[in-house]
């Protein structure tokens, strides 16, 4: 695979800064919001608003997510559109002897006008995402502690975030809380794809991945069911969010076997599913012998 | 139009609150998030993870951002799907004598397979943006203090945030300060679309739309391209977030001529765009004169 250009992650904007009755000007950086285009094979499958910069890694992670791909030996060239200056358009190619099927993600972001069946529910979103990827059966416990701390460790990640106060972030860690992967994007799912993305290109997700690998999935944003989803498809047993989680999250991370945090702030957390792979703080990590 | 059944905005879910080396076991109420399928005339436009509630308004102020109506005019029927116990599918029925097409959604939404054509950006986006609803020329003022008065009052509105943490919201208000409109939802945008949804339906927003109509749309969330986006479709002229802005949404609101505030915090906030609407706290509204 091969990159193309990226464009900048944050950009200078002028602004006024007003407090009570004093007002001056100011110039400073705003996170970049800009369209990435995915192709497959040519075919244009979703266009996300995203913070340039490891787009073939966002590619790949939302493809995977959305079971296009299943290993990182489905897919050859990963590569910006060839015309010059164009930087939001990712085309991802089918590896020789592979041909993707990109209308699942089509089905799978439901903007099919194709069917009039009445009737849809959370409880349906949990059995189609069981049907496909079963349930997160990965052994292993982490220690509290590792868990809170990856939380902590992800807001000394997000240096756009500090820049700008306008990015989320993801970020993947081993039971021992070795950092695997990080990446920031105004958008909450956006940061995870990349994460994900990275995490496969490395076979550190995807089928035979291979090990240590990711244990929990650290999210600066609310626990939605799309996160809880992605983390279900990559086989990442542990998601610990800053701040809520859905209802739907809660149910989702139940019934496919994902150990779901909340509200981790400090030394405090919620565990709202599958305490089981939550060892006192200070426990020994068994996440890898299982 | 009639509504039909509705779920809950939050339900209590079990979880082990840890803190430090103890935990407790708890039950609390978390924010609902299921899927709504919106349906034009049978056809499946789009399916959007939301909160329950309002969720004719939700249809109505998407369907408005999307360039599907204009005007409460030309919807008819507005219902949840007959089958009993099903909330979540909405039907919504072209008015006698209009015939909506929804396909723009789809090319809105750009999840088509059909182009194959290179090349997407921001300007791009800004551009079909200006071509479609034009630039947002309404005259007039709204003193500082009502802008931030608005943000601290939408914080007071969220009740479902204040038990569960875990959804956005949206608040409409006159350049006097008068609240018209105010929606909680897991998603930000959906949030927005209630409250635009909302205003349509009493005639707020769309084509000849009465007054004192909406000036400031405060959200509590980031400002992206597309909460600008629907407040331009919209016509409210001042979008007030307690957040940060993206860039894509600085130049969405430079160019359609809304005055974009961000990080309103008390009685500071930073203006990026357009600030000859904003006058200087205590100054009287001339918003209703001009």
């Amino acid at each position: 695979m091969r990159t193309g250009v990226q464009g900048p992650v944050d950009v200078r904007r002028r602004y006024m800064v007003h407090a009570g009755a004093s007002a001056i000007s100011a110039a400073d950086v705003v996170a970049v919001e800009e369209p990435l285009k995915v192709r497959v094979d040519g075919e244009t499958i979703a266009v996300t608003m995203r913070t340039p910069g490891e787009d073939r890694d966002l590619a790949l992670g939302f493809l995977f997510a959305e079971g296009v791909i299943a290993t990182v030996d489905d897919v050859g060239v990963v590569s910006h559109c060839g015309r010059p200056g164009d930087r939001n358009v990712i085309e991802v190619r089918s590896a020789p002897g592979t041909m993707l099927a990109p209308e699942r993600v089509l089905e799978g972001r439901r903007w099919t006008t194709t069917t009039s069946a009445c009737g849809v529910c959370g409880r349906r979103d949990i059995d189609a995402l069981l049907a496909r990827c079963g349930p997160v059966g990965v052994a292993g416990v982490v220690a509290a502690d590792v868990v809170t701390d990856c939380v902590v460790r992800l807001r000394v990640l997000q240096r756009t975030f500090a820049r700008t106060g306008g990015t989320h972030a993801a970020a993947a860690f081993t039971a021992d809380g070795v950092l695997l992967a990080s990446h920031e994007d105004v958008g909450r799912h956006n940061a995870v794809d990349k994460v994900v993305g990275a995490l496969l290109r490395r076979r550190l997700v995807g089928r035979a991945a291979g090990s240590p690998g990711p244990f929990v999935l650290a999210v600066s944003g609310r626990a939605s069911f799309e996160i809880v989803q992605k983390a279900a498809v990559a086989r990442i047993p542990v998601v610990a969010s800053v701040s809520a989680a859905s209802s739907l999250a809660v149910d989702v991370a139940s019934a496919t076997g994902i150990t779901l945090a909340a509200f981790v702030r400090g030394d405090r957390y919620n565990v709202y599913t599958h305490p089981e792979r939550l060892a006192p703080a200070g426990a020994a990590s068994l996440a890898q012998e299982a």
